[in-house]
């Protein structure tokens, strides 16, 4: 029991990834910088599904998935001085960096070296970092977010991860009034994408396979709309328009990278936010005829993930989700339907005072 | 004979690109923005054996190759300002763009989607370009840049094509005082990226799959070599090192992409400048770790030209040169032997007043 231990859903074996039961477990040693934080909402993200079932390899087992926490600080370390207790806040995908190195000083802590994620990970110390599936998360200051007021919990908490991995390259290559965005799929990430590079001022284009997702697609804020699969002249006629594409297909199938890099104006960028695990084939005449550059980037800083939730707070942005009560069959639902792709656009796991009591 | 026709040398037969005749051509019409230059030296540039072997696709024959020329200007027409008759110039890879679309309106002209090739090209009228095995040659003055007076012709002469081809991409990176620039490659290409980027500050390693262009790197500026191919641990050795990388590599076989991106800083480039006509293998998770960014460039802007003119006159940079007389077996051997990279650097062929008189 809280504060010795926590208690969370743990997946045991990658063959049954969906099958979670109740542990017991203890957190790393409360350092003076932490916070504990008793968790209210958690969204089910890509990462949790590719994790627990060994897509990225051997995970270390027990896992407890998770990483778009809101929840309540109920203890802070003595020297926490950018959260108090009592007050609403998030953690998302990355609980730890050094702080110290040059990649942190230059505030690319996402990047620094030494990062901990927020689960299937460790400490320098060697404690083990345990997810939001759990009645409470430990972490470091620093990778915790105080949640504007206007936010609801259930709205702010898919922002964490999938949120902040789109709005970061968006706002690191210039997205705003005057620039063409597309973004290619549209789930988890591609949702936010959309939705942020609009809130932004730019003007945005949504590339789908097919046009299931047209209607939500304009919803979300996109003023043009793809479908690759039913129109096979889509790279003629977007040629050289966008300034910027954000991709979060998470699969190199049928992916047509040469047409849509043939849709970048000259200097334009081309940034991947779904990471495939496949790799893939690059013609270098098509990205040396435009200037093209093409990347890939990982979560966002502290200072992105603030301004994000300033502007999600000040144009009313939310998550599309659908939220289930935190329990054993919940979140083998939530695992399984994430994984085929069935959900507009995110499961939030809510209730967790039903599960875990609300006594810290 | 000049003016109403020039002089050159062309091949006629893919299957036997290194054998010229000489041919004589009509230049397309003289308009009031053109100057016509009088030949005195060309370079051989990689890309001229591309093109007469059909490596790039059929060539329209006959071809004249070259685009790395100096000459001088021996007619300007009315509306031109910024070449005098009797002026030293210079011509590169391309000969024409429209300078009206907003690609050329951002100088951005060498990647208009109108633009013309030094040679094997057409202008907008249908008239052919010609390249620089020629008596003279016939540009824009857009496409025409004075040479200063502390540059010798044979050494200025690759400049024009290879040397702006390294420069762009630097100075577009950022490569100054404080930064690390790692050359892959030492050619053509490779002897320029690493004299331009110690020129402008930064401190250069350089990567060759042997040991036997060491001393050649260090003369040239590296500070640091690397023999890929004689040391497996290199990609350790360097890990996340380089702010910068510029592959003159132009082939993708043995390459290790994924070992190069890791030699990158957080948020570094890697950027093509030479260009393998094979597509490319990227892994996602190498370029997301490090939010790697990967591009391919084509040549430089008229802007960044005229500063590295200036900047190789300042700094008495010249290129490695072999130089020979302009005729049939001199053309023959130096494409041969630049298909087989058997030159340290760039062949130069000169003495065009014997092979085609120097009277106008």
């Amino acid at each position: 029991m809280y504060p010795d231990s926590f208690e969370g859903f743990a997946v045991t074996d990658t063959k049954n990834w969906s099958t979670v039961s109740k542990i017991e477990f203890k957190p790393k040693p409360f350092g003076e910088y932490d916070v504990d934080i008793r968790i209210h909402a958690c969204g089910i993200c890509g990462s949790d599904v590719h994790t627990v079932s060994g897509g990225w390899g051997q995970p270390d087992l027990p896992v407890i998935a998770g990483h778009e926490i809101i929840g309540e600080a109920v203890r802070v370390g003595d020297k926490v001085t950018t959260v108090k207790k009592g007050q609403r806040v998030g953690v998302g995908a990355q609980i730890w960096s050094c702080l110290k190195c040059d990649v942190c000083k230059a505030n690319l802590e996402n990047y620094c070296p030494h990062m901990v994620d927020t689960y299937n990970s460790n400490y320098p110390d060697g404690s083990k970092a345990w997810g939001g599936y759990s009645s409470h998360i430990r972490a470091h200051e620093y990778f915790v977010f105080p949640i504007p007021d206007a936010l609801k919990t259930e709205d702010v908490a898919p922002m964490l991860c999938a949120g902040t991995t789109t709005y970061s390259p968006l706002v690191d290559n210039g997205c705003g009034p005057g620039k063409k965005v597309a973004v290619i799929g549209i789930g988890g990430l591609g949702h936010f994408a959309i939705m942020f590079a609009k809130a932004l001022g730019a003007e945005v284009c949504a590339f789908s396979r097919s046009s299931k997702k047209a209607e939500d697609a304009k919803k979300l804020g996109a003023s043009e709309f793809v479908a690759t699969g039913e129109d096979p002249d889509w790279p003629s006629k977007h040629q050289r328009e966008f300034d910027l594409i954000i991709s979060s297909s998470s699969s190199v199938e049928n992916f047509d990278l040469d047409g849509y890099l043939g849709c970048l104006k000259v200097k334009g960028k081309f940034v991947f936010v779904g990471i495939p695990e496949d790799p893939l084939e690059v013609k270098l005449p098509t990205l040396n005829q435009s200037a093209i550059s093409f990347s890939a980037t990982h979560l966002g800083n502290r200072q992105q993930i603030l301004s994000m939730l300033k502007l999600a707070a000040e144009k009313g942005l939310k998550a599309w989700t659908e939220c289930l009560p935190i329990s054993e069959e919940n979140i083998k639902q939530a695992l399984e339907r994430t994984h085929s792709h069935d959900v507009r656009f995110r499961f939030v796991l809510t209730d967790y005072d039903k599960k875990f009591g609300s006594e810290d």
